[in-house]
């Protein structure tokens, strides 16, 4: 059964993001988008499950986005739909998905008004960000027009993140959402390892809730943070107020 | 012929980097380790290929550290070597290579004298950051004292920043390294829509030298930083140059 099955019979939907760019895996840029669609997904109820970064090169492009896109609900791409000629994420959609791509005129309309209005030459560069693969719904840029698009189950949106944030809410009205990751957090002023015993136990007396443990330095002292996460909200608060008390009991919180 | 052998032949070293964490994947915590590995893997002369983020599930770690550990000549993994039942990253990478895991020595008796020292109890859970699958070397850990480990071509570090930087660098002394990947990088105060004509045209020039076109806005006005990328410096610094001469003839710089 896979992934994909698995989840909606549970009323889970997944979600994988496929981050495009050799600025990325060079160091060169540091990537701000993978938090954003972490925190975003989570929020609205689909389950980040994996995140990969790969250069920009079509075979690497086609091979991911065909893994990802099988084994979850959605794929959201990042990075190489602008203008220039390293921008080869539509194409490599085009492809994965064995259908043609050419200059889409829901796409060009918009962008034609909008360069007309600012006195911008719509160069043949310009034009290739109106190239969408066949099949494909338009996802809106209100930034700086040049759409992203979904087909099928992938969301394909631009690298720059503010770009990228008004894609992923244009993007958000068209997906279906599951039961909500709901988390709880405790903080404890003790290092990881005197209170993982106790904590394995409680993980073993609530398997469906998994937790999660978090180690920091504040003024230079060791604590922990636990996490316990869970789509219903009286299991987890239940395991959450066990645990608190616990803590208590033991003058750990 | 795969991507190792391929790489070897023309003195590249190509990597992986494997990130282990529910935490990511959720958003609860962002990720401040790629694009420090990115760097100092592009310092020392292996270029980063691919990145991956898993959750903590054994299944998940194992089948892409298997795929990662094919493919390229080195995977580093951060993240799940802690003393909590939530890090299986060790055990994970035992099974994926098919070796038994327990308490190794080498790992215990500096863990002990560590902990007697400071009057810290070496708990069963401590006791869990000393297991080691058979056959891995340890990296050093000169901030807590746990270690990671080597095994294979595989690198397995903490999660945690400050403690998987020292183990970066005391892993380093154990890699071939290959040619740098040597950058140029011009900023122009035009729009990418305007230059990625000449610059495609650029690119088919000088096919060996990868070149890329990052977007900016600054003062509320765009420009672009082109990338040239080569191991040749010899080639890097002609195209580079004949590049400048361009746009400085257009005006553009």
């Amino acid at each position: 059964m896979s992934e994909q099955m698995k989840a909606a019979g549970e009323g889970i939907v997944t979600a994988a993001l496929l981050v495009i760019g050799d600025e990325i895996l060079s160091g060169r840029t540091k990537d701000k988008n993978i938090g954003h669609v972490a925190d975003h997904l989570t929020a609205i109820g689909i389950q980040m499950k994996e995140v990969r970064i790969v250069p920009d090169d079509e075979p690497e492009i086609v091979a991911a986005l065909n893994a990802l896109r099988a084994k979850y609900n959605y794929v959201f791409t990042t990075g190489g739909i602008g203008p220039t000629h390293d921008d080869i994420t539509a194409d490599a959609v085009a492809k994965a998905f064995g259908v043609p791509i050419d200059v889409d005129e829901r796409a060009l309309a918009p962008m034609k008004a909008y360069f007309e209005k600012r006195g911008v030459e719509l160069t043949p560069a310009r034009l290739r960000m109106a190239r969408i693969p066949a099949g494909a719904e338009l996802v809106e840029n209100s930034v700086s027009i040049a759409p992203g698009f979904m087909i099928g189950n992938v969301i394909v949106m631009a690298g720059v993140p503010q770009i990228m944030h008004v894609m992923l809410d244009a993007a958000t009205r068209y997906l279906k959402t599951g039961k909500k990751m709901l988390s709880a957090a405790i903080e404890l002023h003790r290092p990881e390892g005197e209170i993982a015993g106790m904590f394995e136990e409680h993980q073993k007396r609530y398997p469906d809730v998994p937790m999660g443990s978090y180690p920091f330095y504040r003024d230079g002292k060791p604590g922990t943070q636990l996490v316990l996460r869970s789509t219903d909200a009286a299991l987890l608060a239940k395991a959450e107020a066990e645990l608190k008390a616990e803590l208590t009991a033991r003058g750990w919180l």
